[in-house]
């Protein structure tokens, strides 16, 4: 089973890296562009028949090494 | 309007990022992990109401500067 998920900044928390990425992108006439967020994304492929077991397995993995909780929030996006 | 991407390394790039990451996973105990990928995630916020638009800049935008196509693909996957 493959396992998608994203790991992002909590709203909180300043992003620098996305801020100067906005400001990149209005350089180059995107004039629209009013916010840039970066985060991670791990596509994990996990020996698991059972979705809702391995979604679980993955969570653990996020809470352990995956994303730092003080900082970051993570979502499961998708399982295929 | 709030734009969601995913920007992975191509199935025939070499991921050592991932790799590593799927060792350490191992080192944990979790034994059943196969592969880890890991990719970059973007929130862009734009000032545009109709979602093919927006999506289209953000496909432009990845063109651009946020994908290095030779070796990377993108894909939007969420508009709210």
């Amino acid at each position: 089973m493959k396992i998608s998920v994203v790991v992002t900044l909590k709203k909180a928390v300043l992003d620098p890296q996305g801020t100067t990425i906005m400001k990149a992108l209005k350089g180059m006439n995107f004039n629209n562009v009013h916010e840039v967020r970066q985060g991670k994304f791990f596509e994990i492929e996990i020996e698991e028949k059972d979705k809702k077991k391995a979604e679980d397995q993955v969570s653990q993995m996020c809470d352990k090494l995956l994303a730092n909780l003080v900082i970051e929030d993570y979502k499961i996006i998708g399982s295929q």
